[in-house]
């Protein structure tokens, strides 16, 4: 069976799954990496896997754009063009039109705006973006949606939200016959209403999954999380449940806690490109003069290749000095963090000990804070187990 | 026998030899890459030892600045610091002295000058050089030289290669007892008879082994050549011998044809992160639109992380949008492509078969134009073999 979903533990509203995709399995909770352009930023496709990702992120918007969809249908593909042979999803690039284009025209029938690289006009349609995906052979397509900005007037939002409905009823119809999930993405900015309707619509289209959408555009944590608590619980429980753009390693837990299965997030490889180190022990901010004679690993119970091999002193001395080898190898141990940190989840869930872990996550990265300010030191006594 | 340097094939003047060090073996001739601030730009040492490095160079100057040599020697030496736990040499920093440095002074005790970072006053003596390479645990030390630009009068030359002679003797003197290799540095710039000079003073001297110094400071290719023609037989057989910071393939097959053990550049490194790209067809500049949807490797005969993994297509894509990726993988596969190369000719020495692999270098890279001009097909018929 190419798709399937089966939820084989629970801890509280928590599900540990496994979703069986048509180029492998991915056991869920899961954390994807997000590649944009076709890679994670200064990795390699076989760093990727060894750093034990099952499944990447790709922007149809960004990879339409460039090479363009052509290109990469005559190359064999997402994955034969990326090197990237694991289950791929790619966002529908309606979250990209509404914050990096310019000169949106959005209509019954589609949005028209001009490329952020090149300023040519193009045009998305759900059935024009359902067809790229299925082009390109992804694992998992994301429908269009509008995605409104923080905050917005209730009023607007439940016009964004009427137009996002009436697209993904066209692109339910558009993806018969595909050899691909298709999953619904929920609308409704922060109000409860809008995003309960939302949920009742979607779930009656009967998608592949269902996607959280319209968050981490700004919104203050508590509303993030609120829009999380209301909305996760009313999604079909046969399928997958994905947040998207989301978040912090306790953003995950607390969204795992409602029952999500999905995340995606470029946090750990734009962090590690601003030498803002993910460890067990809260946050590594490796260009602190504090480490720069400091001979141990990043995370001592890391086993990366930047922690197998160097100090904090090298990592702060070449994030310094601008190294490219600084960011590759914070990258590779970022991303290394977050799949390690949602596989402990996983674990976590099947022993029935999700709230002991909860509260480690919680006295290792103090709430919000922690990325904007003093660095939690890495010698804390709280340590996630 | 912690060095030492044994000869045991040879095809005309090109030696086949083994450079024994603290650190380990290094087969010759053989390529340093270049890891300027103790990484190669891009890779991890893990990387550059699949890449099939033997020896690393670092350099001096740069690490003398930051993290500073105290710091280096505070964490264990050089290659605790890097992580690189095979052979490194360093430079000395003369070069760099006279190429990025401001404000110098150059007297008969050494150089003093503001560091190209943050103007702070730094001084440079024979004995301080020496010294620090010493207490950072470096396998091949390089004396303080004075390398003058190109072109420079044949006074000026004589006066500078005259201070650097004297240097060079209280290097040679500084140097007892420490455990580590120290090689000369020949300077003369093009004057035939100041390198002519110069060889001859530097033999008596007995160092552990000799460098052809002041190249590559923007002198043409026939000069170049000549200088190494001269020069290479009058050193001391039974040491190494070293031409610093050349080149492109065809100046290093000429070099070893002429007897030179040694090379280092940043040619591979660096013309990687621009998308110039070493094959054994010659040239390819990847983010040619030729490339743009061609989905061979960029080397078929390479076993490099990129060429086993990715297509032309796809790092034409990556270099062509900036992403970090594809300086990497680029990287991967030029350094790669210098130490299989070199690796061809000890192959090459040992069969006797040297000057058809100097033909079929040639062929594939045509004279300093193929790094300017127009690419080098990569179907053309010739191919290195």
């Amino acid at each position: 069976m190419e798709f399937a979903f089966e939820v084989f533990a629970s801890d509280g509203k928590a599900r540990r799954a496994r979703l069986t995709l048509p180029h492998g399995v991915v056991e869920t909770p899961a954390f994807m990496p997000v590649g944009t352009l076709g890679a994670v930023k200064g990795l390699s496709p076989s760093d990727l896997e060894a750093a034990g990702a099952s499944i990447m992120l790709s922007n149809l918007y960004h990879l339409s754009l460039r090479p363009g969809i052509e290109v990469i249908e005559t190359l064999g593909g997402l994955h034969e063009f990326t090197g990237w042979q694991r289950p791929m999803l790619t966002d529908s690039g309606g979250y990209q039109v509404f914050s990096l284009a310019n000169l949106r025209r959005v209509g019954v029938d589609g949005v028209t705006f001009r490329s952020h690289l090149d300023g040519a006009e193009l045009r998305l349609t759900p059935e024009s973006v359902v067809q790229a995906q299925w082009r390109i052979g992804v694992d998992i397509a994301m429908v269009l949606d509008e995605c409104p900005p923080w905050p917005v007037t209730r009023e607007a939002a439940a016009a964004s939200l009427d137009r996002t409905h009436q697209w993904a009823i066209r692109s339910r119809q558009a993806w018969q016959g595909t050899g691909m999930s298709l999953f619904g993405i929920l609308q409704g900015s922060t109000f409860p209403e809008l995003r309960q309707r939302a949920a009742e619509q979607l779930s009656e289209l009967d998608f592949g999954g269902y996607a959280i959408g319209g968050v981490s555009v700004g919104e203050p944590t508590r509303e993030r999380r609120a829009v999380v608590e209301l909305t996760a619980p009313l999604l079909p429980t046969g399928k997958p449940r994905y947040l998207m753009g989301v978040g912090t390693p306790r953003d995950i837990v607390h969204a795992v806690q409602q029952g999500v299965d999905l995340f995606d997030c470029v946090l750990p490889s734009r962090n590690a490109r601003h030498g803002m180190l993910f460890t067990r022990h809260g946050l590594v901010r490796i260009k602190n003069a504090r480490y720069r004679e400091d001979s141990r690993p990043v995370d001592p119970d890391c086993s990366c290749p930047a922690c197998r091999r160097v100090s904090r002193a090298l990592l702060h001395h070449l994030m310094r000095s601008g190294e490219l080898t600084g960011a590759v190898l914070a990258t590779q141990h970022n991303v290394r963090y977050y799949l390690d940190f949602v596989m402990h989840l996983r674990e976590a869930i099947a022993s029935g000990t999700l709230g002991r872990v909860a509260a480690s996550v919680a006295a290792c990265y103090p709430e919000d804070s922690s990325f904007s300010e003093s660095p939690a030191t890495p010698d804390s006594t709280a340590s996630i187990s």
